[in-house]
């Protein structure tokens, strides 16, 4: 197989890798349409309102969609130097699992458990990220911040546990349903401090209000960081990138 | 038409210009106060609980604002250099669609379809921004972060369809009105992320809870990664001013 | 009334000034202690489950510390080289305001109209503000970023009025009693924006549910950027204050 | 008892400290892994859906990680140089307070006054942070915007003041249940600065939502100011660093 029409699969290798001389940016420009066009179709297709026509299109759009997300994979999986390497790479995986739940169940309902797979539909949405060229800016910015990022993050989980142990003990006997358990409390923990408050479950004592107020004050910064420190990551990835290119125009005088 | 008054014409032309020697400021002066007496005039008048005569009054001020500024749009357009360009302008049309609707319904109520052109009246406050005199470093700092803007504009868009997706999967069965479709689904998404909450839809099945949990975690710096953007942008606007005023004193020595 | 005490006047002026060699200091500590237990009463005295007891010694607090105020606005007014000049500066304004509502009432209930003066008492709270002397780089800060904040500011107001025109169009025939007119509709568009999202008023048509969603993309960033501006004129009013103790040192070199 | 085995008692303090050449490390490890390992049956003992046999594996962990614990507690306290400088240092009242409730109530329910104690579990995952190397530049971030913390708490909680004693004013008649006191208004004003908004409470009075939008206006961003504020400390406390670094290879030159 692999001697059969090395013209062509190098050909394809092109295309698909994105730089073939004349198809190759145009393959790419197709899958992002594609991509675009299929995820709009399986938010659409859920809509009760919508007239049947619409809903078979929906449906057909999705089928070739899977088609061709099928034909790439295909594609990528026999071009790669090392189809195992491909395979089980980030990118490898996400193509897979975006078609793999279809043709387990090949677009019907399917067994309970196989129609949980349905999930993985939405990796398709993680396919444009492969599209986004600005993408290994955010990619530094995150990395220069990595350290802080972890401290933060063990924060915020040391907090939160604290936080939904304390509620729980105040709040257990007089809601024992909202705060029925301390993973049960951690929810209203979690939807507290970050601030989105939907009102499903609140404090009702004294003591819980008092423990809320404090895990607020102590708490929100915290869980907020994360934000202020990608955007100083981004500000220094910049600094990083305009220092490179001016390096070499310094080394010539 | 063109040849009747070129005294007057040049003249009309520097005031609505705002450099006339002698009315040139008081002209835009006086049109910012026109606009915001109509804005509260406009507000006002849909109280249920204020007298008859006031009632008349907002009325009255809707009207004579709407005379006003048709006559600075006829003026406008009547002293451009190209008219046309004008009219195709941003503040050409946001000057147009500000008065369009009024004469269409002639203020009164009007067929359905026109009535909804209503709307546009807000257009109106827009018109306050062409009086702001310090937008252009906003401007500039919106330029500096554009490329910033874009992908996590777009990291934004796909986070929230997965996000979408997701919720709808886990919380269809339990709650099919608040999950009746995914497009709905993405209502509960974007009040989630933007932390506003107000509590009309929130998950009740804890593989809801725990998703809501990871696309917070993932999603909220996200979302308000912009706010954090535009700051950078302006800090690094104020640079560029300063840089460009001392340059040329160095450049002296 | 000038004359009958020039020693005594002139102690007096030192210690309300805080910098008498013996008790300026103490005055200004002393005013800060009984500040924090007047407000703390009157906290307190609202609470209905607290003793009969600890309500009347609420009562004598709130009275002894009017005493105490007034005997300092008398000793500030009495001291100062320009009466009127103390009586209609920002603070002469505020330690008036903190004790007049009670002489008028007497401490009573008084007439419904003087009775919501004793709103003004919350006044007392910014008395404080006085005693703390960090608060000068604070003020440069806002003064560094004011430009911006004004910039900001307007265009978050423009935004909320269209915001609130907009939200009204959508949602006041779905909701006549919650959207009842654009100034009610401001409620729910400034509790939106902040993110506070109580959850009281929330739209409910398709057509003001994605209007919404609009104002949310593009008005977070505006109403969230006085806070990164503060930060960033903190930053710099520390890097001139900095600046202007490393010169004197540089100028000797 | 100090000199029965002065080896072992060296060796047991280079393990507790984590410097001992074979097993200071793995002690260190270990230990973080009994934490979270007691911290997840801590959690998970509370479900009330687990399974018999879950709960009661959850109870055993409880109890070994208790002796755990206590062993440790006891090693630190004999090895220390000045026991009760170890007992009265921030860590060791920590170690203390997680197992002390414990041995009181002997891990049953006990007098409600003790059981009470029981919150103090919770304490157990600060000794977490112990085990986080990158807490340093933390601390000195916080070190580094102190002073700003300091003015931007006591305006914060000025701020809470007037806002709770204002609202209590304008809405205590219209909702005498909801702001039934001063304090009980401080949680909505909390609750509503925080941007939490649960919707539990909201003003109803056209002059209580007036007065709310005039606080949001003002105290979002002294609310909000804290995070931006230590992301600034931790870009400083990092620069710090790099300076540090680069000084002695500055001075050979």
């Amino acid at each position: 197989m692999k001697d059969r029409a090395p013209g062509l699969r190098d050909r394809l290798a092109a295309i698909v890798a994105g730089d073939d001389p004349r198809f190759g940016n145009r393959f790419d420009e197709a899958m992002l349409i594609v991509i675009l066009v299929s995820l709009a179709a399986l938010g659409l297709e859920t809509v009760p309102a919508i007239p049947g026509w619409l809903h078979t299109l929906c449906i057909w759009i999705e089928r070739a969609s899977i088609l061709l997300f099928t034909a790439e994979y295909a594609a990528r999986l026999g071009t790669a130097k090392k189809a195992w390497k491909y395979a089980t790479s980030f990118w490898g995986v996400i193509d897979f699992l975006a078609v793999a739940p279809w043709w387990l169940t090949m677009g019907g309902a399917g067994f309970q458990a196989i129609r949980s797979l349905r999930l993985l539909r939405i990796l398709r949405a993680l396919k444009l990220v492969r599209h986004l060229a600005a993408i290994d800016r955010v990619r530094r910015a995150f990395e220069l911040v990595r350290e802080e990022m972890a401290v933060f993050g063990l924060l915020a989980l040391i907090l939160l546990f604290i936080a939904g142990v304390g509620i729980y003990e105040f709040e257990h006997e007089a809601q024992p349903v909202a705060f029925s358990s301390i993973p049960q409390s951690l929810w209203f923990v979690v939807v507290t401090l970050t601030t989105v408050g939907y009102g499903d479950v609140y404090p009702v004592t004294t003591g819980g209000k008092l423990f809320t107020v404090l895990i607020l004050v102590t708490g929100i910064g915290i869980v907020a960081l994360p934000t202020s420190l990608i955007t100083t990551g981004l500000t220094r990835a910049r600094e990083e990138e305009k220092a490179r290119k001016q390096k070499p125009a310094a080394e010539q005088t």
